[in-house]
């Protein structure tokens, strides 16, 4: 069996056939499988890159049915069942393809140079060292306008990841390095967070959209909804008619799926995801699974949305379809079990819905860290993260303010 | 009052200068200052980048006569007393030259490509990357041959750098990557430590030396002494006229002064220092100071080793000097006290060497974890890197592997 990506979906399916009498290649361009949840904090210099990640090998050493191998996939032949990666082949009688996804610009590929998005680490780091330089390159501006413009951030896209970045820049501007620049002061920085649609964080119910932008609205940021931007460039962009100047830009509105779902034949969605059978797997190719945020799937009449919860109830559903095969059971449709949705906006503000129940302010936001530092992987990590987390509470600090090149 | 460079000369110089009512501005190409003795634990994916460093302003946040700027030093004018910065010109009274030393590949800077050196966190990165990477490589490979020379790694120069390089990966090789491959036995990696010299840690004492080569080979490392190298290519290279094949060549031989040191218009010694004068200025501008491994300075007859200690003392040196010209005081003559020597080697294997009183084994080994977690910048950096150790020496894991492009 092959298994392309180890991200959520693809290690959960990889973790949960472990019992199985099946040999795995489990590969991915990454030496580690990432925590993409709390991505946006090792973008805002909160967390070190290695606190949230972890090398896959390690998470699978035990398991002796894996075999684990850092590459990227050219290429997959589904009549001769084989995968490629560059000149070499690999066969596999079951294909798991869990390759994720990464920004779309929505035809405007060139806007990416000046607004870069967050999926990966590279990407994080990307980030850290534009928000981190900007206040530098504020200090060292002569031109009061131009320093201005250095100071002026943007954040386009208000689903949790925007929301997350636009609340810990204001906190950054107001609290990590209050009193350490001489010639700005970095409160100064205004931070806008702009939105095509009607409301932030359109995935949750419209009372706690309101209680987030109040939240955001507080700490600092300028929210716009029903702004759809138009153009973006180098220093600028524009939005509902308005030119905004900004040196630093960040995106956070669309999700283009991984090229490779194109591979397959099958039918994709307009986000480029391969749209799946009820069981996950390919029509005509039943041998062949999509999982993850490539899979496109509708459940109990639903779309599944593509959180980390669903990624790994899908891979832990096409490991229990390829149990399936092996003892000769009936296939069965992929059932979402929704537990809810958590996003945060900053020290103590958070909002969550789950099943009804809805909590925003310090409660929601005890609620998120506990989640998300229960749902690291490793005990080590966990350790770190909350230790890091309480210096932050106590100090304003941020632990990992390091421009690297 | 200009300083340039924010590593421990320049901002020991800087912290000694607080009282005085006198302007500073730091400059450093980072923005963070680097705890250059645990480079190679980031290199070898112990630590986490942000763990030995630290924001140069947040350090100086409090001290109201500093500005940092970020950014590079172009030009130095001596009669104008103007520092450049690109376009950009700042005047001074008194200047820190503080600017460090790279690398010196003795004449062949080709070999650099090959045979990455270590002074930077960038470089620290680039080392992690390129030591995780041909494990990965090696995996991958399906001819035993190519597989081997991924698995061989050769350190160049034994000094404390390349002592501690190679007993890590030895380490890595042995213990931490154990049980997480298929294909390959990372066991079968062979490490091979070649200095040009007679002995090992050649600063020690020979009785210490003798220790520290003992205690490598018990790691499994291959010391090489009076084994000159006279090519470095990709894949392999030449020492003692034989021809050694390995994918994975690290650099820990040399060292070169910055360029900086050679636009004051003061002699050089071979390795491009500046050779100053007793007071630490140099000859024709007692205005003009240079510090740290910049600097060529013999006191007390000896010449003053490029250490941390060392560079600390001659800031603290130049921050007096400054004084006393401000109270109208003469200058002094800089002396070096030097409190001894550590070096660390591996897991319970140090050599220490102070004040006559030599240690070897544990006693050495918890001596320099003690001392290097004292001298770390900021409690919670302190606190995650004893975390990260304890971590390590009981589960033998290392928390940063990373392979980030």
């Amino acid at each position: 069996m092959v298994v392309i990506g180890g991200g959520f979906a693809g290690l959960w399916a990889v973790r949960a056939l472990r019992e199985l009498n099946v040999e795995i290649i489990l590969i991915d361009r990454h030496n580690h499988h990432v925590f993409q949840p709390l991505l946006y904090q090792v973008a805002t210099a909160g967390l070190a890159a290695p606190s949230i990640a972890a090398p896959l090998r390690h998470i699978l050493r035990a398991q002796r049915n894996v075999t684990v191998l850092l590459g990227e996939v050219t290429g997959i032949n589904l009549v001769q069942r084989e995968v490629s990666m560059g000149d070499r082949t690999l066969g596999y009688d079951y294909l798991l393809v869990a390759a994720g996804a990464g920004h779309s610009y929505f035809g405007h590929d060139e806007w990416q140079t000046h607004a870069p998005g967050l999926k990966t680490l590279d990407d994080a780091l990307q980030i850290r060292r534009r928000i981190l330089t900007a206040f530098e390159f504020a200090e060292a501006e002569p031109d009061a306008v131009k320093q201005q413009q250095w100071l002026n951030f943007v954040v386009i896209g208000a689903g949790p990841t925007g929301v997350e970045l636009a609340g810990t820049l204001s906190e950054i501007a107001r609290h990590t390095l209050k009193r350490e620049f001489r010639r700005i002061d970095p409160r100064h920085a205004r931070i806008t967070l702009i939105e095509a649609g009607p409301r932030v964080l359109a995935a949750f119910p419209p009372s706690l959209s309101a209680r987030a932008q109040q939240q955001l609205e507080k700490l600092g940021v300028e929210v716009r909804t029903d702004c759809a931007v138009t153009a973006v460039n180098e220093g600028w962009l524009e939005a509902a008619d308005q030119r905004i100047e900004a040196r630093t830009i960040l995106w956070a509105a669309g999700v283009k799926a991984s090229s490779l779902g194109a591979l397959l034949g099958a039918p994709l969605d307009r986000a480029g995801r391969v749209r799946v059978q009820p069981d996950l797997s390919i029509a005509g190719h039943p041998e062949v699974f999509v999982a993850g945020d490539l899979a496109s799937v509708t459940a109990d009449g639903r779309p599944v949305p593509g959180v980390a919860p669903a990624a790994k109830q899908m891979g832990a559903h096409v490991a229990r379809m390829i149990r399936a095969r092996f003892e000769g059971q009936p296939m069965l449709p992929f059932h979402y079990r929704d537990f809810g949705s958590l996003a945060t906006i900053g020290r103590k503000a958070a909002v969550v819905d789950m099943a009804g129940f809805r909590l925003w302010g310090t409660g929601a936001w005890l609620l998120w860290l506990t989640a998300h530092i229960w749902f690291l992987i490793g005990f080590r990590n966990r350790l770190i993260v909350f230790i890091d987390w309480a210096w932050a509470y106590f100090s304003y600090q941020r632990s990992a303010r390091i421009v690297i090149d």
